[in-house]
């Protein structure tokens, strides 16, 4: 059973990126200042065009939704048969790469031109989409276009979520030709599965020189602002026993995350942002407040890791004298793939002779959207040097051809087999 | 031998300081900002005149020098003697307090006037000056006063050196009077003694409920800029194992800092700033900055700790594969002062029942540019809670007159007193 697509067009996959990438808001930084391509600006609508237009050559029905979801469909001979998805988001984060989301869709689509030029009508339909919106790069929220098509978003919400210039999200929909009440409706019926192609966006893939990840979980996170207050005081006045020092505190604070981290099988924990108060060489700071960022893919675990080390931290701020003010302001629980799915690409990588690796993914993905309404998996190919969100962002024409051949033979198995189940 | 000199008129010396306090630029911060009074500003010219008054009503001839250094004279009966002078700065830091600089010279006056209606003309001339910058506030120099004062610094070096406003110090200095040729040298012949009065600015004394500080040195000072550079990576995709986190080896950096500091006995080391990039919650740092400020008594212990940290600081930054830079930018040598003063101060205080500790400064000041030229000592009084450069800066009257009691005293035996050797 099942056949295997060898993708050997890397060449037009990687023209179609290049073309892709061309439709970026034109940056100061100069000729390396990479992608930025935000909801709804004028770059954003001329990629969706440019798309839609793709879309269309290959041979696909294109269709928008009402938040400017792009969506190209292969029709199946099926009419009952639930619809099988792939895609990923066209937004990107300011002076971004060419891959981050891109991608999935332009290797979603030459997977369904592929199919449909070798295999013709599928049984079930395909459809590839181009999510709107995913990155929270221009306003304060990310996931608009998975959110309005899974239902977990409201799309007249956007009225009070403001980018940096004062504009709301909601009038940035509509002078781009979305949020109208005749428009498609985004929240879809039965999906029988989301599949998302995207790079690894981290070092694991390249550093393990496998071809192919295998997404088992996308991590949970935990975000939280930590301020620890003691004293300020003169740095040369003020004998070391007799400071209660923030710096110092936060210090500690820092070392035990990373001591505690490495103990616990796949955790990852991060101090990205630090601020002291009043920040001068020859003052003993009085005020220090950082940011914890910790992922895991098991909500236990996660759970289990704040407290313990919360609790050390109250120990800690007792022993210094510091008050200590923990805030919390981001959770997301992690999302399992479907397993019978991560099953059959681990399979299909095997028959293929792709070198590949089951992992987490430590970023979060339209797919985690999906998890709870269909089957969803996620397929990733190495990232050089692990880099993205940076012009930076590189992965081999070889690498990505490899992403689309198991894409196109997943398809292949959802869309033309006959299903047992 | 010696004459005790009890101080009893707290109420006008703390009534010159409020007078002195008034002279300030209206801050935008309200009631509550403290004393701001920067050199060769309208409110330092109106505190200098204030007090040449103050000089003139206490019996004391009055003179400017070239740099605007103010002194008040009490001509002594032996026109050979080198002139005993006691003294400190009119100038403050922004939004400071009353005492830092301005209790030096208004106690100095109280001493002198004291002296004078007392005992009458001494037989070594007395003067009390009020020295027109220290702090380094407006320009980016300090001890203009005294070190123009010792011939460490030259009046005509100012025109490179300017203001936030782009006011250079020399424009300045002529604006406000100063900075001519025709105008008394700062530097002057032979000084029997230098003798600083000063606000603590730590919290030594209050804790342990002494009411005079003996300054034994004045600390020398290093200050450093530490670099550690690493790679920026993406927080949720990048392994605790593959992570060369710039913000994790600060940590350790700072930790190691403060446990290697409370080893060396009366060392102080602080670090005061920090600056991660790209600092934002869910990137890993790729460079964190951050400064160190070492103080300590022996220039041997500042250089053998300096040397061990940084070693140890290699040995690091080696283990995580950073890139480590220390960049030095401040070194200054300690300074001891005179010993035979110090005694003198020591049992004077005794014969006071004042309480006494004999410690360092961790604070530099004027005093510290006098000790190489000859004998020099300075007299601390309890700093409540340790704070200065603040408006909350506050000595008690009565702690204010202890220090004025012990320098009347000393000036007594210096000036008045047959000298033994």
């Amino acid at each position: 059973m099942g056949e295997l697509i060898q993708f050997d067009k890397a060449s037009e996959l990687c023209r179609l990126i290049d073309r892709l990438a061309e439709f970026s808001d034109i940056a100061e930084d100069g000729d390396n200042a990479g992608v930025t391509r935000l909801l709804y600006t004028q770059p954003w609508m001329e990629a969706q065009a440019f798309l839609a237009g793709t879309m269309s050559d290959a041979g696909l029905a294109v269709r928008f939704d009402r938040v400017g979801n792009l969506i190209g469909r292969l029709e199946g001979s099926d009419p009952d048969a639930p619809v099988i998805l792939t895609g990923s988001h066209v937004d990107t984060v300011r002076n971004g790469g060419k891959l981050d989301g891109a991608y999935g869709i332009v290797g979603g689509i030459a997977a369904l031109k592929h199919l449909k030029e070798t295999y013709g009508v599928p049984a079930r339909t395909l459809e590839v989409v181009s999510f709107c919106e995913e990155e929270g790069s221009r306003f304060p929220i990310a996931y608009w276009g998975s959110g309005n098509m899974t239902g977990q978003l409201d799309w007249r919400s956007g009225n009070e979520l403001r980018d940096t210039e004062g504009t709301s999200l909601q009038k940035a929909m509509e002078a781009s030709g979305f949020g109208l009440i005749e428009q498609p409706d985004c929240v879809r019926g039965e999906l029988g599965a989301f599949v998302e192609l995207h790079i690894e966006q981290g070092v694991i893939l390249e550093r393990m020189a496998k071809q192919i990840g295998i997404v088992e979980a996308i991590v949970g996170q935990r975000r939280y602002s930590v301020s620890l207050r003691g004293e300020a005081n003169h740095a040369g006045t003020t004998p070391m026993n007799m400071r209660t020092d923030a710096m110092a505190g936060a210090a500690e604070f820092i070392v035990r995350l990373e001591q505690l981290a490495a103990r616990a099988a796949s955790l990852v924990a991060t101090v990205g942002r630090i601020q002291a108060a009043p920040n001068i060489p020859n003052v003993i700071p009085g005020t220090v407040e950082f940011t914890l960022d910790i992922r895991h893919d098991s909500e236990r675990t996660l759970s289990w890791f704040c407290d313990y080390l919360f609790q050390e931290y109250e120990d800690i701020a007792n022993r210094r004298g510091l008050a200590l003010v923990i805030t919390p302001w981001l959770a997301t629980t992690p999302v399992p793939m479907n397993r019978s799915l991560t099953g059959q690409i681990e399979q299909l990588c095997g028959k293929l002779n792709l070198t590949h690796r089951r992992m987490f993914s430590g970023a979060g993905h339209d797919a985690q959207l999906f998890a709870e309404l269909c089957p969803t998996a996620m397929i990733f190919v190495p990232s050089k040097a692990g880099i993205s969100h940076s012009p930076e962002e590189y992965s081999s024409p070889e690498q990505l051809a490899d992403g689309v051949s198991v894409l196109a033979s997943l398809l292949y198995e959802l869309a033309y087999e006959e299903q047992s189940k």
